[in-house]
């Protein structure tokens, strides 16, 4: 499946009527196994990016580039539509023009773009949420808009709105984005259904949720407009685990064959990295 | 501690008495909890790098480059000495130097290069190993030597011979390699101790070997010259095990407390991000 | 114009009747000025993009990684054609596939692989030129077809055969390479229209010509098949003697004004950066 | 001459009595020919390594990662010292961290930080300069300091306090800037030599001035505190003149003969991709 038809399936979801959670990934690994249990999408969150490629917290330290050549490794190998979090578009409206041809160009389906004032600045307590003027947010989604080249390309504008403004504000917010032409609203925050509704009535355009911390059902959700759902961040720090495990295991001596349990078989590996489409093309290309 | 510094240390090891083992690491993740768990070196193995990377086989379609990269991002983080399969130096001698110059660079302590025809030659059975001529062989042990500008990078020379020349072609081998310059003699496919012991008599410099498939005691294998053996390639294939575990849980719809047990804690993954360095430097440079 | 449409046009001209000269291209500015000047076609050498990004001799030491890097860079901001020498596809006819999967994501419209057995063996004279067998060049050619993903991206067998081979040989790899699918056959080492008859008449696809030293007229190559042709790797001589005037003119304490006649105008450099296009963004995304 | 002993050369002429003039280059020919005449300090500016690598304006679209690798493409083959505009260090403290580090490794002798706030800011007239406060100026300058691993990297502090905030402002500044432990102070916007010589009694530190517009003699500098001076950046507007010239001969159909006046020698080109070393290391390490 090649990158439109990528994003087409994304779309796809957008304009369905149910709400799908979708799979943390990170890498190219965790994408090809999240795709082989059945994901459709698999989102990559700033601060795994972070954490996967520098090994940072989520501070902003990333750059556009490193983070945009993590998606093309993931891209390059995984067919499940790839919707990742292009926090502020690193820098102004200018520099969100970069980061969609970049992000576009790596082969992503879709990114979202917050209104949040980043990196942090000069004195600016770490949890605290700036936000920047609508207007300042506005004029950043439409440049989003205006700088994909693939028209299947998604991108959602992401606020916090909620968080510091309240309802009222969340609403001018997402119906000046939406009008912005942005795909879909990512509402950071969120927690009352009731919000979900009012929010999805003023943009009328798809929503997409972060993590479900009130555990609210799926239906509800879709009911209120909600078309993909975040999953947790604990793919990559079940990796942190098993490794921990295995090293600490072999390091203290401990025989290999005792790990038989926890690690993927010689055939699950063969088939991770394609082994049979590269037998096919040596038998094709080189059997002299 | 820097790249110097960490490759002194690699070459402490190899001027010691110990057979040492290392950990087998792939990306700056792994390689931090190798380090944590007490690891001094994380080795690379070509199939590893060319899974983790690029989710592909063994067969040299990574580019220096793209593998440079990946250990860049490693050295960036990790203070274990890296010590690296460089495969054939993609290439000719020429290759060879830019294999050293760009590994050096990215940070890694010590890397080996081999005396086998790489990549597959048309027709060429995937499971048959070629040898170079022994001075093809040679020159490019030297021109590696003569590559590094850092004295203290570790070069090791890795030779398939006993498997395709028997004990009388590695002897020569390694002898002619040794007096090239190397620090070191990888030998692939050994199983039999008085092996080890005819060839670094010939060599009289430190052996490196890989899975120890016969179980030797490691006092047995350092008595006769051995200074680091390499572990199987368990990691990767753990965090495969993990993420498909959890993959699956949540995608049937299970509850991401579930799986508790199986993922490393928030405080866990704030010191893999170094999140107290971070904290730190808030304090120090954008405390208002 | 996108990349796909770009291909397009070069589908065009391979199409067409008349044999078109190219631009020798190695950098975002020369293709930009190339394009500025009229030129449909930006080639790019394999020499010469060693020389721009290493400063290295036509001796394989570039990665492919490097090499697609440097045309992405190009592609972002031009918008002629990018029609480059892909060597051999950097290894054997899986790393062709990988050539043609990086060259084409980094948005060129067509390359040329050859069949020549690179790099250079050990012990082979510098100049000597070694093929590869019909068979094994076949098998790239065929790997290479098969791993495009856009139909329209253009790819060209290269071969050396008139040179090594004579007309005979080197009618009997056109014909096989043609019957691989390649789009066009590009003749390394041509001098007689005779020859250039004969093996349009073999190929029967277009056939596209490096230096024309010979002097042959333009439309007596078009008569026999010849659509495109390259140009002599002059602009970046030119810009080596260029800079060494200038350099040397300030370093002796030369005025700056007394340059005004070799330096492009601020007028012209604005335009280079396409200054207008980011003066509009601003006022369109930014104009509080 | 590696890294290092390059930037204790830029140290030793901050320590001496000249001011020294340095070449504009952007890649590495450009860093070889400035080489080449005689110049021991390659200056790249902000606005021209994103004219080169982006074909963009002087408008922080560049990304960091970008900027370092083109950085480290000079630094591979160059000699001289390179004396980088790191811009604001893209982004807030932490960034200006990653910017060092960065910046280090690519192999640049000494950096500038800037105390610009920067990118533009929505609704900011592209030609108004906006300063940070001068603490949060200080806590970048410090940052940077702390962030450098090679004790010989030179870290300069740029100011255009003088352009917005007058005599007294920038003396407050320099005087900050000095005791967060730069190593020399970048004057922008200098005009008057009474200025500098109250800036340089303020800092105690050397100062590196941008464009002598006011046309002062290079010994009243000197004997003012200036030790480095930039000069314009005619190189890359040479070598567009030259491409354009040349361009439009070739495409109007003109004999290639006709441009060897204006095109550097093959015996130039050889020696700038150092042909005499891969002949040696042919001859020494691959004639069988």
């Amino acid at each position: 499946m090649n990158h439109h038809e990528q994003r087409e399936r994304l779309r796809a979801i957008l304009a369905g009527r149910q709400c799908v959670a979708t799979a943390s990934v990170y890498d190219p690994i965790s994408a090809l196994i999240a795709q082989s249990v059945g994901y459709e999408i698999g989102q990559v969150g700033g601060s795994i990016a972070a954490a996967a490629i520098l090994a940072a917290p989520d501070l902003i330290v990333l750059t556009l580039t490193e983070f945009a050549e993590q998606m093309r490794r993931i891209a390059r190998v995984a067919d499940l539509c790839l919707f990742v979090d292009a926090d502020h578009g690193y820098g102004n409206a200018l520099n969100v023009m970069r980061t969609i041809e970049e992000l576009e160009h790596a082969g992503v389906s879709g990114l979202t773009i917050e209104d949040t004032a980043l990196p942090l600045a000069y004195g600016q307590p770490r949890d605290e949420i700036r936000l920047l003027s609508i207007e300042e947010g506005a004029g950043k989604m439409r440049a989003a808009v205006a700088a994909r080249t693939d028209p299947g390309f998604v991108i959602g504008a992401r606020t916090s709105a909620l968080r510091t403004e309240g309802l009222e504000g969340a609403i001018s917010r997402v119906r000046m984005y939406a009008a912005c032409g942005v795909d879909a609203i990512f509402l950071e925050g969120f927690e009352k259904l009731e919000h979900l509704e009012a929010l999805h009535d003023a943009a009328r355009i798809p929503m997409i949720l972060g993590n479900n911390r009130m555990g609210h059902k799926r239906e509800d959700l879709a009911a209120r407009g909600a078309r993909i759902q975040l999953n947790p961040h604990l793919p990559i720090a079940a990796t942190v685990h098993a490794l921990k495990e295995v090293y600490t295991h072999l390091y203290r001596g401990g025989a290999p064959d005792a790990l038989k349990a926890m690690v993927a078989s010689p055939a699950d590996m063969e088939k991770l990295v394609h082994n049979d489409d590269y037998k096919r093309w040596l038998r094709q290309y080189m059997d002299g």
